[in-house]
């Protein structure tokens, strides 16, 4: 299998080639594109910890391709299954919040029988991996449709952070939505918050919107009230890090903002994100754990101290969005209407198209 | 009059001595401390523009400072009063949203009678602009008993922006209130909102709280709402540029996202500010120009580039939280409680104590 075939047109954040992981390193957008070429596993590991990749369904990803780096790596060792079982621990740690990271690490290790040779596991490996970033690409582009009609033709939208193909396996999540619709003219602006601290919206969304030719007026996130308050935004979408049984949503720390003022301006707010995102082992969000991030974020940029020094600092990754205030999850079965926790499971039950 | 022997263990950020305005540079804090001393009125207007003075009423002090500078710069023209008119005005015009540049520049002229000589306009705004200043900052002392007066012992609050020293002719506005309180140990934590895009609650703010011994904890905007989910919030509180006869008000980018915020969370919400940040010739917040600002401002940090080329960018300065948001409205002469528009009435008819 090619890795490039599926979808040449398309940009992606991260590939499998030749026996390594090939990923932009995501920090050093904007302003300088650096591809990386991974051959350890714990580089990989690395990479996500220090959000050189990020976004919950490309974690899934680079994770998936990490796992067959430990297991090129391991392929002579006489403890061959022991030591990949310990390396899928360390990648489905390496971040705590996406629910796509665990979820490939489980389907990849899942294939792993105790028959099989590690020449065997590695073919596997591979295999299951290119598929997971593959199937990903499709879900999204299912999204999009599926996204798209639910917005009105002319529509401007509220976005959050990044949820494009740097985000995903390929195309986006709510990025998808916003590309689909705006080919079919039914988005015609898009409002992109520079999602402090780490301004994945400035650097990264932006970014992608001005590749694509796609109309976006960024904003500091304190911004997004005065916004909705002038009633030309029609619909929020953010992505998703993990989605609880009953629709209770981590995402990007600031979506939870914005749905409450999406709900005082009586703007619908949508949750855009693949079904691996779903954890449906969660009744609710209670039981998310959200990830705390380095203080060094938000007392520094680039090394340059902007904070008073002495200053504590709260650098929660993600919040939760509870269910009743989101009006749609958009997945690559369906959309998922209020009330949340019997669409999910009727979406979760249906076999995928 | 001597200008420091009204409150000499009280930091302030703006001073008239030796005929010079002496201010802190607010755009160098809190790395460097670094004082200008300006003799051109002309200096003034460009320090207010360019937020190397800011916060509504201290920008009123510097106006009235800077129209000292022009009288002393004009005093042997021969068309001395209508020089100094046309400077008013262009100090007047320096920054549009807060009230208090415009409310200082007012009261100043007023005291410009025909008779008068050029060197009795100087005494005249002299000792004036200095009243001004003595004026706000013990307004502050009131506001921030008022204020103290409302929370309950132990009680932790979420600010924005920077309303301190920095802010005002002394002692601060909502920082004030946090003052008094922590004073009185009714305050025992501090959330301070880092307020992008210039940082003032990153910068100034947690600069003065770390000053005073207070504890505080700096958070980037996007985490107030998972802040307040928290149930650790007991009241959110802010200052105002501008508050029409209705108490809807402009404030810092970000204080309406917080007062909606706080509804849903059950928070009180107040705004603190001198009755000269009033402006009763205002029926409601409609009427209140906001001021936008260079786009670079989100784009860049420091001269440097952070988000992606091409992308317009949304930089309003503030916005508008409308008054039924406001629990209360706290001034030098007392709280004004819904309905605003006959509390604030009420308040502003009363005589100064």
């Amino acid at each position: 299998m090619s890795t490039t075939a599926i979808e040449t047109t398309t940009f992606r954040c991260i590939e499998w080639a030749d026996e390594t992981v090939k990923l932009i390193d995501q920090t050093r957008l904007p302003t300088e594109e650096v591809w990386l070429e991974l051959h350890d596993y714990r580089d990989v590991i690395e990479a996500i910890k220090s959000l050189r990749v990020r976004g919950a369904p490309a974690i899934g990803v680079a994770g998936a391709y990490a796992l067959v780096l430990a297991a090129q790596e391991f392929v002579n060792e006489p403890d061959f299954t022991h030591r990949l079982s310990i390396s899928a621990d360390e990648i489905a740690d390496a971040r705590p919040t996406g629910a796509n990271l665990a979820w490939a690490i489980r389907r990849m290790t899942a294939l792993v029988q105790s028959i099989d040779s590690p020449k065997q596991v590695i073919e596997k490996l591979t295999a299951e991996s290119l598929l997971i970033q593959r199937e990903d690409e499709e879900a999204n582009r299912r999204i999009g449709q599926f996204g798209a009609d639910l917005l009105s033709n002319g529509s401007s939208v509220l976005t959050h952070c990044n949820t494009g193909a740097l985000a995903t396996g390929g195309y986006g999540t709510a990025f998808g939505v916003i590309h689909t619709a705006w080919s079919q003219g039914k988005v015609k602006h898009v409002y992109a918050t520079e999602t402090r601290p780490l301004l994945q919206g400035a650097r990264l969304t932006a970014w992608e919107l001005v590749r694509a030719g796609i109309d976006t007026t960024l904003l500091p996130d304190s911004a997004a009230g005065m916004i909705m308050c002038q009633g030309i935004i029609h619909a929020v979408i953010t992505g998703a890090d993990r989605i609880a049984a009953n629709g209770d949503t981590a995402n990007k720390i600031g979506t939870y903002t914005l749905a409450v003022l999406a709900k005082e301006q009586g703007i619908p707010f949508y949750i855009a994100a693949p079904t691996t995102t779903i954890d449906m082992s969660l009744p609710s969000g209670e039981q998310i754990v959200i990830e705390q991030r380095n203080p060094d974020e938000v007392t520094h940029l680039r090394g340059s101290r902007i904070a008073a020094a002495g200053v504590s600092v709260y650098n929660a990754a993600f919040d939760v969005t509870p269910a009743e205030l989101i009006a749609g999850i958009i997945t690559e079965r369906g959309v998922s209407k209020k009330p949340h926790t019997k669409s999910l499971k009727t979406l979760m039950e249906r076999a995928d198209g």
